[in-house]
């Protein structure tokens, strides 16, 4: 957890968006990977109820969000500025990667404030718009169909943001989780299948085959649990009796 | 460009989506990412005319969508499937975070099919549908906040598969990128700098603070084109002639 502080520093400009749907989209998809600063440059309507619908929850985000008149006003103070495209660019500087533009801008955000911006849904970002930024920055996709929804590319590039800000540590634990079994608890779980199964005739020792093998790599690879254990030696044993003999 | 193909083999599995505007969205997203397999269980309203509005463009991936009664059906010769949720399961397998399961699922859809399953809007998916899963899925997010849209959901796992399916490679060239100067090009393009400098007073020999090597460092980081250094010396040339004298 190192720096989600600098995703406060990040900026998502979107330059003349045409649905304000997507501007909600944007913002639940900002708040969701912990970001909080939506700066909107021309946008066709805005304040909407599109927007507040589909934004569902992350109103706070529309709220503070600034609008602007130019790129410009939307970049003072931003020390580096990233364009999202879906095309190559004449005389553009070099084009990144998501993932690595990611590393760039947050490494600059723990000093400073950075901008990512994204154009219009048909026609995206202006050459002139793109030459404003340092970098311009795609999205790996499909080549035949690569038109993203303006909302899940700002999904995407967020997300992006928030594992380079931090790595996201061991996934949650599984409540209701056990203690492993240790080694010779299984080992005994193992004689015991190996003894039920003899005296049921379903092995032979003569000729075992890989089967208590087998049995093994299963509990192996399952990490066994000890209650697990207790449950198939309970069975077990239960197989073990004769039927219909209570006691 | 190892494995796209093996994208071919992945489902997408919405289980009883209210949205159809979702659907469209997710199919959208299913195809940007190279994937096609879409699989409805029980949809609340398919097809409809908003999840083709939302589908732009991907309108093929509903129209061969599969729509079935129960998420075991939807899940019929699957080899490994995980289950998106956005919250702790009792009892479940161990959780993995969506770019670990990405790798997991794309080794597996080398030889199998596999499947994505995501749950309803509201409620996710039941305890019972976890169950079904070999692996709940998790997507880093804002812990206050980790609601994410069906469809940008949908968007950020498909994105993670395809990046797991192949590395993307170097990002595009852009067109009209120039050729690098020879080091000794930046040399004489340095001292000429100098010379003009000293020239119109602005740098004094005597003092000559560390003006020449900051200048030399901004090529070299900007790694200089051969027909930039040509714009410059020109320039510079301009300058050294008095004005107001043509030739």
């Amino acid at each position: 957890m190192e720096d989600l502080a600098s995703l406060d520093r990040v900026r998502v400009v979107l330059s003349h968006t045409s649905h304000p749907g997507n501007i909600g989209g944007a913002a639940r998809a900002i708040k969701t990977m912990g970001l909080a600063r939506l700066v909107l440059v021309n946008p066709r309507r805005f304040p909407d109820d599109d927007a507040i619908a589909r934004a569902s929850g992350a109103e706070d985000v529309l709220v503070n969000a600034r609008v602007v008149e130019s790129l410009r006003q939307a970049l003072e103070g931003c020390v580096l500025v990233a364009a999202v495209t879906a095309r190559r660019r004449e005389l553009s500087a070099p084009v990144h990667w998501v993932r690595d533009a990611a590393s760039e801008l947050m490494a600059a955000a723990r000093h400073g404030e950075v901008a990512l911006v994204f154009g219009n849904e048909t026609s995206g970002l202006s050459n002139d718009e793109v030459a404003l930024a340092h970098m311009p920055v795609m999205i790996p996709a499909n080549p035949e169909y690569s038109s993203l929804n303006l909302a899940a590319a700002v999904q995407i590039v967020c997300y992006e943001l928030r594992l380079a800000a931090a790595d996201p540590g061991a996934p949650p634990p599984v409540s209701g989780e056990g203690l492993p079994a240790p080694h010779e608890d299984v080992d005994r779980l193992v004689e015991h299948f190996e003894r039920a199964m003899i005296v049921s005739g379903f092995l032979d020792p003569a000729s075992p085959r890989r089967l208590i093998p087998r049995l093994r790599r299963l509990f192996a690879r399952a990490r066994i649990e000890r209650e697990e254990v207790a449950i198939l030696r309970g069975m077990l044993s239960a197989f073990e009796q004769p039927p219909g003999k209570p006691d």
